[in-house]
């Protein structure tokens, strides 16, 4: 069987581990540690830093196809490991949309996909003057490394920009800014290429935000318009086809009053996917490998009518309760409450599992991101957020 | 989190490791070899014997509990563990009806349970004497360690009965014998129970043998008799319950004209089964684990209306075709189908994985049959059975 060495030894990896056991395969990691969430459940662990080009040697040899569990690749190894023969997917020439955010909205512009206005930031001047350019609705992002709302600011005023620009680019951060947008919701298109250009695109998602990270996705997105459902598949499709995308890709949107925006892009399984696990035929950590190893493409048929999926992010504090206690208080009262564990030791704000919970009544939307989002509220604070008494 | 002890290395317990792993655990495997079917995919690999005491006490330190893959560890072993303060689940009480067909057909005909006409086979003449009493309808049995066909005869005549009891008498193999059924088809109720007693049943299957040995199983069973389908759960419930079994009971039945009748038990996750898979909420592997944790069990909710599993048995020769490109030829057909595979070579009747197929048609249950058929017929022999070309 084919061997996909996973660059990376978070939770996406582990997951793709359990849709590779199932395949009858077995990933390859390049972990950091060996306590790693993936690397916990991985046989075939190289110990390495995925900064350091002999270290992704060490994790190619032999394998089928390298792919990765995040962005955060130089792209120069990438292309010096295609050129001593090793399969990367998604290539650098893909993966560099998602590393910068400068290089992604331009490509996006150039292929005609809805961005808001953008500018790259060189000096605090240019910040000036974009900000009379968009009445001061200014979003600043750091071209790269942010996630989970960090790397981007929303300044108040326009001192309060240059005097930011001026800090981060004193620090060396290159910075571009774009029009805020007076957002609706956010939603995620997500879909998965071939190499050999086969594309398969999930049901567009509603993707709800606290504090810059993902806590929920419902799926599909409630009392999305047709047209706006549609134009998001497709957008993500031409989005995969165009930057020559392999495995999965994450299309982050934003919705107003006008349409749909490109927020970000990811290449690779995405926490606004998770539901994919309970939710459809074939999940995105399953489609991912099928991807990058340029196998068909399974269906993205739901399972049910709708899926909603809350993240069990660390809370301010550990409550005494041992964890498998929690889920057992979870599982008396949710018995169809689909709970997903990373392995990982509880952080404040760290995302340390999700919870999946499916139905079939027309208005179970509202209803199944309730039951969701006290399922993982009770997995964090070991407390029904509704006073609910077992 | 709790540390599961799985005594077996087969794909049962490398499918228990998958949804270990999604609930932020780990199985621990007493395994006889490290590339059998689970020990590839299980990082906390103990090395033995499952019928020596030393090896199970060093599989089970300091696991909160030791189940199984198999119905072979020796009871006396296991209560010896129980002594020495060992969680083990099914306990041997329980676990002696599955290993003993003598045992079980007494301890269900005590409870009132449906069991054909029964003996003990001591000599010859017990087996002639049930002979005139049954007309001849004969099906022998060794009491302990049949499997898949194995272990089962149907003798022509008395003295082919004679000789045969004779034989086996000789080198030592405990009998019983049964009276026959006139089988319409097979079917299997299973259930899932905890040391708490809180029990959950699956929806009653169809099970296709073909040469004793399971080929399908369709969910639910097509056109059974709704007074069938109830006595079959409660009956699965029963047993589970008088037997004190816990973790997954699987009750293998014969619908005669009559009614249904007990053929065998099984007590872990079963191969009729495996279909839950893809076709429940809860999966009979993930039910198995919380059910000997004594956590609250899953819903066994069905996600579509009919699931239909085919196993992958190894054909009379391995084609040249490697695995991946019949995998990628069965899903360019059948984009839904979920293959699962066990990380097993090649050899003749071996069972080296299976295909679940789901659908919501209400006639779908024949349409899915031939494409559950026709996908494990293709990653056998690499060739379509119905001569479809792609």
């Amino acid at each position: 069987m084919p061997v996909v060495a996973v660059v990376g030894d978070g939770q996406l990896a582990r997951m793709m581990q359990t849709e590779a056991v199932e395949l009858g395969q077995s990933i390859r990691l390049l972990a950091g540690a060996l306590d790693a969430s993936a690397a916990q459940v991985v046989a075939d662990v190289v110990l390495g830093d995925y900064t350091n080009l002999d270290d992704l040697r060490r994790a190619a040899r032999g394998a089928s196809v390298v792919t990765f569990d995040h962005e955060h690749v130089p792209t120069e190894h990438l292309t010096t490991l295609i050129s001593e023969g090793i399969n990367v997917q998604p290539g650098p020439h893909a993966l560099v949309n998602a590393q910068d955010k400068l290089v992604m909205r331009e490509r996006l512009q150039g292929m005609g996909a809805p961005v808001p206005p953008f500018v790259a930031i060189e000096t605090a001047q240019d910040a000036l003057d974009f900000y009379r350019q968009v009445d001061g609705a200014v979003c600043l992002k750091a071209r790269r490394g942010g996630y989970d709302g960090k790397g981007v600011w929303f300044p108040h005023g326009a001192e309060e920009l240059e005097q930011l620009v001026e800090d981060l680019l004193g620090q060396g951060v290159p910075l571009m800014a774009e029009k805020k947008v007076e957002l609706v919701r956010e939603l995620s298109a997500m879909v998965a290429r071939t190499p050999s250009g086969e594309v398969a695109s999930w049901p567009v998602v509603e993707s709800v935000q606290v504090g810059g990270v993902c806590a929920e996705a419902v799926a599909p997105a409630p009392d999305l318009r047709e047209d706006r459902a549609s134009q998001s598949r497709e957008l993500a499709v031409q989005i995969a086809t165009e930057l020559g995308v392999t495995g999965v890709l994450a299309v982050e949107l934003f919705e107003d009053a006008e349409g749909i925006w490109v927020n970000e892009l990811a290449m690779r399984p995405h926490n606004t996917g998770h539901w994919t696990q309970d939710g459809c035929v074939t999940s995105q950590f399953e489609q991912h490998l099928r991807a990058v190893l340029d196998l068909p493409l399974g269906s993205t048929d739901m399972l049910s009518e709708t899926t909603v999926m809350a993240n069990v992010l660390g809370g301010p504090d550990d409550p005494d309760m041992p964890m498998p206690q929690r889920m057992a208080e979870v599982w008396r009262r949710f018995p169809d409450a689909k709970i997903h564990l990373y392995g990982k030791t509880w952080r404040p704000g760290r995302k340390i599992g999700h919870v999946n919970v499916s139905g079939n009544s027309p208005a179970a939307s509202a209803a199944l991101r309730r039951r969701a989002q006290l399922a993982a509220h009770f997995l964090v604070h070991a407390v029904w957020a509704d006073g609910y008494m077992s």
